[in-house]
């Protein structure tokens, strides 16, 4: 770490990201009220995950925003937690595409409608209650996203000349999900198609893209912009990397998702793919016959997690997190970012990379 | 209708809309190709179901308008195209939460999903990508929908004053659509309960918040916005009305859903509250029980369709849209509004509420 103070702005920022979505969620609730009591239960349902979580996007964002040169000030922090609410929408429609049951050690928002139902004594299915109920919370983080973007008094200039990457981001991850939905299905297995996954659904979306529209609303330079990407997109990866070790080799204490959770997923991760490639047939036809079984073993993830690091796939991965969170933090070397903001964009590489949860 | 000319406006502005639409949404395409070229599945599908309707939102948005002094051109088809999509995501994520078959006479969404994953025989629950799928379009629906109203071309500061009535939309329809789905968990019943149902999953969204917008945007006087929501609010209640009565009774062929589809789903309309309070206790009763079963047959929605009929609330339900639309085309009498605008607001009352599909 090149500056002493960095972790505790970042820890100070998270602070600031909390206060920011406290106030704006707070404003919410009286109109759901207004509409009808019951649908206060939607917002609670966002309150209560977006209670949690590394809030690494506002990081970027803001952090983009310094490096181009804009001030602290609380606008930019108000209009960086609106990423925290894209981000809402995508782990709500996220745990109902995968049929997750938790998600930051809470019931996930469709669990926790139908657990609602089911203790009401409701009518119907208390599943398709839930899905329906977390489908909306979901469109309602995704609403609330633009709004708290807009609301968040930034000049009017300056929003709508960074509305397209807000517009881009959105739609890459989308799109993105989609693929990695696509590669379940299809059965994925092959490398360039798991990079492919992981730099729309998340290098693009948690990195580059928060880094690129905190630098625009800053009216930053194209050349700081060029490095903010340079350094975003490699570190958006490694990012991803490590996500995918940590969902299977994860401690769930840290990861408040149950172990070895992407295995039963069926996640067709780089690291499931490098194993594919490299381990001996017969570990890779039982990594196949496994992956994706929902009703995986603990002793099955055991076996996996051996299979997947005596491949030498696992230590690959680490080599790829740490060459590209290298080369990430070179490109800033010479770039005309700022030093404060250099140093600070450091230590979230490493807070990105190094995290256990 | 009070002027000749109505009826070819409404139908030359629904081209309009279908080529701001296309416009748009070929603009789209290349955007998602560039991520993944498998991508493109998900604007197809947006393009397919919305190469139909109605067009009503981005009418009365585009009549909002024109009533508060806007001039006819490009930009307001624009703008009030948006609301298109807006619905685009209501019906992609509600046939999710209704398991819904068709909409318009095509697929869902969530159907198409699911027989491509079938057709090619890809891994694991056919049904669970459809629905995944379905989300991410919905999602990109909504996305885009501000992506066009903020490249409609419309003055910065006009945009920005109308945002306040475009997210307030949102949350209504959100909010709305979770007091629905409660309402069918809950068992409903009371005709108070299904009135507060409709007026926000319907009568302001449909209606009255896409006049708002579009008074709003040319900058109306707030004596124009009052009479315009005078005239929205009773006519929405009677549109989605209408709606529930084709729920039961109306033609597949003019609807693009099956017969009684609205039974088989439980809504707990207006019509139905009615029915339970005025039919004898035994047609109660056969309502009661058959209200919700997936699998009622031809016969039973034969059998629920004479309940209903004898009970009186049919008849009843029919008073209140004219009730209703009286109501609203009164609002506009000695209001404020532009001539023209005022002939084509009733003509679009009767489009609205007389419509049989």
């Amino acid at each position: 770490m090149d500056d002493a103070a960095s972790p505790l702005d970042v820890e100070d920022l998270r602070a600031r990201v909390r206060k920011a979505l406290d106030a704006f969620l707070g404003g919410c609730t009286p109109a759901l009220d207004g509409i009808g009591p019951e649908t206060t239960l939607l917002g609670d349902a966002v309150v209560s995950l977006l209670s949690g979580g590394k809030r690494l996007r506002p990081a970027f964002c803001y952090w983009g925003w310094r490096a181009a040169g804009g001030p602290d000030c609380e606008e930019i922090v108000r209009a960086a937690t609106a990423l925290e609410l894209v981000q809402g929408c995508a782990l709500i429609h996220d745990d109902v595409m995968d049929g997750s049951d938790t998600r930051r050690g809470q019931p996930a928002v469709h669990r926790r409608f139908a657990t609602l139902h089911r203790s009401e004594g409701w009518r119907g299915d208390p599943e398709a209650f839930g899905t329906g109920a977390a489908i909306l919370a979901g469109d309602l983080c995704l609403t609330w996203a633009d709004e708290l973007l807009f609301a968040s008094g930034l000049p009017m200039e300056t929003l709508l000349a960074a509305k397209p990457v807000y517009d881009a981001m959105r739609t890459e991850l989308m799109a993105g999900q989609y693929l990695d939905l696509l590669e379940q299905a299809v059965g994925g297995g092959s490398v360039p198609r798991a990079e492919r996954v992981i730099r729309y659904k998340s290098a693009r979306y948690t990195v580059e893209r928060p880094l690129h529209l905190g630098a625009v609303l800053a009216g930053g330079p194209p050349e700081v912009v060029d490095a903010l990407r340079a350094y975003g997109a490699p570190l958006g990866e490694a990012f991803q990397l490590r996500d995918d070790v940590l969902g299977v080799f994860g401690d769930p204490a840290e990861t408040g998702k149950p172990a070895g959770d992407d295995l039963r997923e069926g996640k067709q991760t780089v690291l499931v793919a490098l194993t594919l490639e490299r381990a001996t047939p017969q570990d890779a036809a039982t990594l196949r016959r496994l992956l994706g079984d929902p009703h995986l073993s603990t002793d099955g993830v055991r076996d996996l997690r051996q299979v997947i690091a005596s491949s030498g796939a696992l230590d690959r991965v680490e080599e790829l997190i740490a060459e590209r969170t290298g080369r990430a933090v070179s490109a800033l070397a010479g770039s005309p970012v700022t030093d404060e903001a250099r140093a600070v964009l450091a230590a979230l590489a490493v807070a990105a990379t190094e995290r256990r949860g």
